[in-house]
């Protein structure tokens, strides 16, 4: 199973490599993560330069595809030769926005009628595409997820985890990186983070 | 101020580039860390190539140095050349290593007289210098600090703003970070590590 990590320019690194960092922990579980990019290169809002993984095309064939964020999200999200080469289906993906990520998945229509995650400063962006923004990190609905706060970065990465290679899987990734000493807790917090956003779908 | 994040051939995600995130969160106040490599380009343990933003002799003129982990930290430490281009100074400089970050730490001479904190995969190699590892995510001693597990490097850069900038500044980036709804435990969690890693050392 893959997963594109898309990355635009003028990315959050907390968004895009918190995410493929734990999901690649699941490597032995056949289960990959792919910077995936516009261009080849792309420059991080601190002008870190990434070589990308993968193409954008790759979002095609990903199993799994996540939106990142960065400081050009509008520009991605008025973009619509950019957002053509997005041909997400939910039927058959795992979709997912972090932050700003979700003006992007707003504008692909994948948003209407369900509520979503972002962060503060993508708030008003979010909710002037007619999406109700919730005060929680994390919400799922049937295959789309959204998460809002550069840190919970984790908790997409936890859904994706539990959703394809499973539970466990997640609880071990999660008490790898843990702090030391905050194993239980983490693990803890990361699912019952991503449960809150599961059952408050089902209400 | 700046800080070089010294990431290696092989580094992990999490641990330079939370740490740089976050810092770089308060380049309003002054504070500006920079991706600081060994060599032009270097690849993460998944695969991710970045462009190092710093040589290596960027670490003699930075007020703060960060020694990134990864999967080549024990060759980094059994490498004598690399070594004598880290030439530290924790009279002058705040000096911080993240999981096997440790392990360059304690090979320049610099836990001499100081336990430290590591990941589990390093910490039998810590040890083997003759450095006393604890059970807890962060600790430090003068200007010395070192952070065990990979998200513990959110507790490394909360230490470098309060250090630098100030208390409020890092309580600031961790609100911004959290994940959106919790954001006070969140702040909280961090100083708290912080606290308890300085006051371990005057006990």
């Amino acid at each position: 199973m893959q997963v594109a990590v898309v990355t635009f320019d003028g990315f959050n690194e907390l968004d895009s490599f918190v995410a493929s960092a734990l999901i690649n922990r699941c490597r032995k579980d056949g289960l990959e993560a792919f910077i995936t990019t516009p261009t080849p290169g792309v420059t991080s809002m601190n002008g870190v330069e990434v070589s990308g993984q993968r193409p954008l095309e790759f979002v095609s064939e990903a199993d799994v595809v996540l939106i990142g964020s960065g400081i050009k999200a509008r520009e991605v999200a008025a973009d619509d030769r950019l957002l053509a080469r997005l041909p997400l289906d939910p039927a058959r993906q795992l979709i997912a926005a972090q932050c700003s990520g979700a003006l992007v998945l707003a504008r692909l229509g994948l948003l209407d009628g369900m509520p979503a995650c972002t962060d503060r400063t993508s708030r008003p962006f979010v909710e002037a595409c007619g999406v109700t923004v919730l005060d929680v990190p994390f919400h799922t609905e049937g295959n789309i997820a959204t998460a809002g706060g550069c840190l919970a970065s984790q908790y997409l990465a936890t859904w994706v985890i539990g959703r394809t290679v499973g539970l466990d899987a997640a609880r071990g990734v999660l008490d790898y990186v843990a702090p030391v000493g905050e194993n239980e807790e983490t693990v803890e917090r990361a699912l019952r983070a991503v449960r809150s956003g599961e059952a408050a779908a089902l209400r």
